[in-house]
This record gives structure tokens, C-alpha cells and sequence, in this order.
């Protein structure tokens, strides 16, 4: 069976998990990995060629954008127009739709496919969501996030007066409503009471419960563990009181990585144009024949 | 906007359920009710025609099958060569892949559609057991089921000598291994010990661990309250120990005959062809554009 050939663009903590999810698909190959310093191989297995551009790889079936969010329509304007699928995490969740019709013009002019805000909210979370909403089609839903690191929110903090480095965590307290709990180190000559009310200003705290720590060392807090509990309920028919609930405890970049991997393959089966992962019959994220799975999972 | 004309083909619990469902639903219209006896209009509104054959009614687009498993396969095919798609909640796991084989080639045949074993398992839950394998491709997927009342086990229960009435609870005792806790009304002169060996011995229950109490009244502990918990335990890319869980708490002919509504307005959009649930983007178990959601769930 021909192998689909994947590069993967950036190399963070995303696209480091990304490559390792590659490495034990059984329907991948790995055509190369792109980023601005291609001489930086620093825990890159050898055999993997680094490169400057994509067009540096030869016959690429889809690339994983595995760089920041704000980047993502770009590049993936380009990658599509060289007429290689494109594939990524991108997680502002205001702007999901305008992205959708962007790429899907340009994926449909080159004849690609690109599926976007795939990583686990957005990404398989809204899968579930998209279920539980259509089993119960009546009721509330609720995500609550963590406890695990806010990427926005710890970036927010580290931009304040003072903060040498800061780690936001988000707590969830129940229907949607989440605590932060922010810990930083401080620079010389600053007190933490003034810090801390100046992150509790910020608008990305000001309306949540919020805690600010002094600590020696951020980096000693590092874990990237994370979760959601996603809980719905709704009403059947004309049946109320349904209760459904998904619940996850997992590593974050292991998961995006690997969510990311499974979207690729299903590139390799979807029409051209752009999707989200909703848009996308699950069966299609696993590798091999769908007859397979059918028996197996259904 | 045109709306989904749908019969229902059966009248029991699923078909009472996806009756209530369908009047629900913002884009469906009932075109009737199939049953043997179509004199028989207890419980059912006035403005609903009832009738003996599928073939009395009008302009019909899709026929919900709400009547016994081992009726759907001749049931659906006769219906697809009339021209109308079906959806069923076929759920002998075993013999799903033949149906949807057999099925299949009808479907395509006369240009329509089938989706097949779309309850809650198979159905809903194939989805999430689905997507859980894909975002942790290593580990183990436990389905427990209940506490809720089993239809195959309580049938095999009413069929032992001696027994008026019975009722088989299924109790999830983790890692998919369940309770069995059978209630039975006796006819007279039987003994509840004699009874209770041989329902212990019957394949049904000779596996599990089984308690069988003598009730007055069966009918006094009907409830058609059910659950799953699904837990998967994984790996993404090389890092192990992800935890994912679904659990539900529902009303069970209120969420199959809802999920049969969802899988019927999706036939509309499907190519040709016979479906698991799987196979279908989440998506299009919702009424309106994929736009609205995409912007609402993702």
C-alpha cells in the first residue's frame, strides 16, 4: 500500500508531537519537516531531513501546520496552491468560519483539501458536541476546561509590568465557569500585590476568579497535562433529563499531535474544499478500509 | 423550506419515540405510521394517518423502521426498491457488516439511501468508540452498559418454564463485565430455586454473574431508564496514559427514536448507498447548514 507522505511545518511542542503520532502511523511516511532554522536538528531523529521550504520535499501528499494560530492562513494559502493538502490546529474560535471560506476557495481552485481547527477544542471536542446536540436536540451544553495550562492567558500575563515568567492555569468550577490560578516569578523591585492587580484588570481575567501566586520557578510547574468534561442535558423527542457527559485527562500536545495525523489521512478521502473536523466521518480518521472498522467499532 | 417527509414503519416504544422525535423536528413532516393493524389508533394524534402499507402513503422520503430486528433486512430492501430510504436500529453487532453489504447493494441500485444500527450501540456510541480509537490509536475500549433493563436477556428470561413475567437488568461492573439481576413473577406451583438454575444455566447468563428474585409485580419495576460509561485508555503518538470517557444517563426509546430522526434527515444528503453511523459527518445529523454549526459547535 502506498504510503501518504507528510511534512510537518514548525516545529514546536505541536509539531514535535505531531512527528512522533507519524512515526507510529502504519499509513505514513514522514516526507520532511520545515522551519525557519533547518541547521536546528536539535532531537530530531537523523534520518528525517529538516529543510527551509516545503519545496524542498519532494512529492508532499499533505502538510501539518504545526505553527502559531496567527500564521496558519498564509501558509496554507501557499501550501494549497502547490498543490499539497494542508492540515491544522487553529484554535480562535470567532474566526473558524471566515478561515473555512478562505481555504475553501483556494483549496477548490487547486483542487486540495485543507481541514482546519483540528486539534481537541476545537477539534474532537466539537465532534462530541456536534453528537450530543443532535441526540438532544434541546438543552445546554457546557465545556469545561482543565485543569491544565492557558497558552492565551500565560502569554497575557507574561506581557504585564514586572512578570518575568507566569504560568496560567484554568480550573473548571462547573457549567462553563472557570477559576485561574496564576503563578509567577517576579522581576527585581516589584511587589506582587501590584502585579496582581494588574493581571486581575486584564481584560483575559477580569471577569473570571482569579489567583495570583508568587513562585521561585515557573519552569518547576511545567506539566502539560490537560482535560475537559464536556456534560449536555438535553431533551429526546419530547423526553427531558437526558444526561450525557465526555470527559478527558490527557497530555495536550500528544493529543493535538495526534489528532492532527488523523486528519491528514482523511484528507486522502475528502472532495476538494475545507472542512472542519465535524464535516468529517470519524471512520475516515482511522488508517485501512472502512469495512474493518465497521465490524469492529460500529 | 422543503420538509423531510417521513414514515414510521412499526409502532411499539422506538416507533411511539421517533413519532414524538419527528414532531419535534423543525425540518420534518410525518407522511404516516406502517402497521399491521392500521385500526388500531390508540395513543397516536388524529391528524396522523395510519395505515397497513408504505405504499398508501404519499411522496414519502424516508421510512424510519421501528419494528423488530430480525424483520428490518427484508423489510428495508422491499422499501428501498420502492424508491424511499430507511433507517433502522438494527443492533445485532455481529451481523452488522452483512446487512450493510446487502443493504448496500439495493440501495445503490435504486439510487437510495440506508443507514443501518442507528440507536444509541450501535449508533451514537459506535461514533464516540470511533473517534476514541482515532485520537489514542493504542489501548482498550471498555463499553459498560446500564444500569438498564435488557431486551434480549429479559426475552430469554420469559422463555424458561415456569416463568409469568420477568425483567433482566444489566449492572455495569467496569472493564465490560456486567451483573445480571433478573427479576421474575412464577406461574403457580413452580419453585423459585429450580427456575433460577435453570436461567443461571441458559447461555444468556451462564457467563455472567446472575441473581434471580422473585417479584410480585414485573410491571411495577418497569422503567426504560438506560446508560453506558465508555472509557478508553491510550495512546497518542508515543505518549501513554490518555483517559477518555462518554457516559450517558438516558431515557432509551427516547434517544433511539431521536438518533433515528438524525440518521433520516442525513439519508437526505448521503450518496446512494447503505451507512453505519460512522460513516456519516456528525454534522449532518442537525437540521440547516453546515455554516450555522460550524460557527456554533467547532
Amino acid at each position: 500500500m502506498k504510503k501518504i507522505r507528510a511534512a510537518i511545518v514548525g516545529y514546536g511542542n505541536i509539531g514535535h508531537a505531531a512527528l512522533e503520532a507519524l512515526l507510529e502511523a502504519p499509513d505514513f511516511e514522514v516526507a520532511g519537516i520545515v522551519r525557519r532554522n533547518p541547521e536546528d536538528r536539535a532531537g530530531i531523529p537523523a534520518e528525517i531531513a529538516v529543510v527551509a521550504s516545503i519545496n524542498d520535499l519532494e512529492n508532499v501528499d499533505v502538510a501539518i501546520l504545526a505553527g502559531p494560530t496567527r500564521s496558519i492562513e498564509a501558509q496554507a494559502k501557499e501550501i494549497l496552491a502547490a498543490g499539497i493538502n494542508t492540515v491544522d490546529s487553529f484554535d480562535i474560535h470567532g474566526q473558524i468560519p471566515a478561515l473555512r471560506k478562505s481555504l475553501g476557495e483556494v483549496a477548490k481552485e487547486h483542487g486540495k483539501v485543507s481541514v482546519i481547527s483540528s486539534g481537541w477544542d476545537p477539534g474532537s471536542d466539537s465532534v462530541v458536541r456536534t453528537l450530543m446536540e443532535a441526540i438532544a436536540p434541546k438543552g445546554i451544553t457546557y465545556t469545561n476546561f482543565g485543569p491544565g495550562r492557558s497558552m492565551g492567558h500565560t502569554v497575557a500575563v507574561k506581557a504585564i509590568e514586572g512578570v518575568k515568567d507566569a504560568l496560567s492555569m484554568t480550573i473548571p468550577v462547573g457549567t462553563g465557569i472557570h477559576r485561574r490560578m496564576v503563578y509567577v516569578e517576579l522581576l527585581p523591585g516589584y511587589e506582587l500585590e501590584k502585579v496582581a492587580a494588574a493581571i486581575k484588570a486584564d481584560p483575559y481575567f477580569s471577569s473570571d476568579e482569579t489567583h495570583v501566586m508568587q513562585v521561585d520557578s515557573v519552569d518547576a510547574l511545567n506539566d502539560v497535562g490537560h482535560g475537559v468534561n464536556l456534560v449536555r442535558k438535553g431533551v429526546s423527542g419530547k423526553t427531558h433529563n437526558q444526561m450525557l457527559e465526555f470527559d478527558m485527562k490527557i497530555n495536550n500536545p500528544a493529543l493535538t499531535g495526534q489528532v492532527l495525523v488523523c486528519v491528514a489521512r482523511a484528507t486522502m478521502r475528502l472532495q476538494p474544499g475545507c472542512y472542519t473536523m465535524i464535516e468529517i466521518p470519524v471512520v475516515d480518521l482511522l488508517p485501512g478500509d472502512r469495512d474493518y472498522w465497521v465490524a469492529h467499532l460500529v
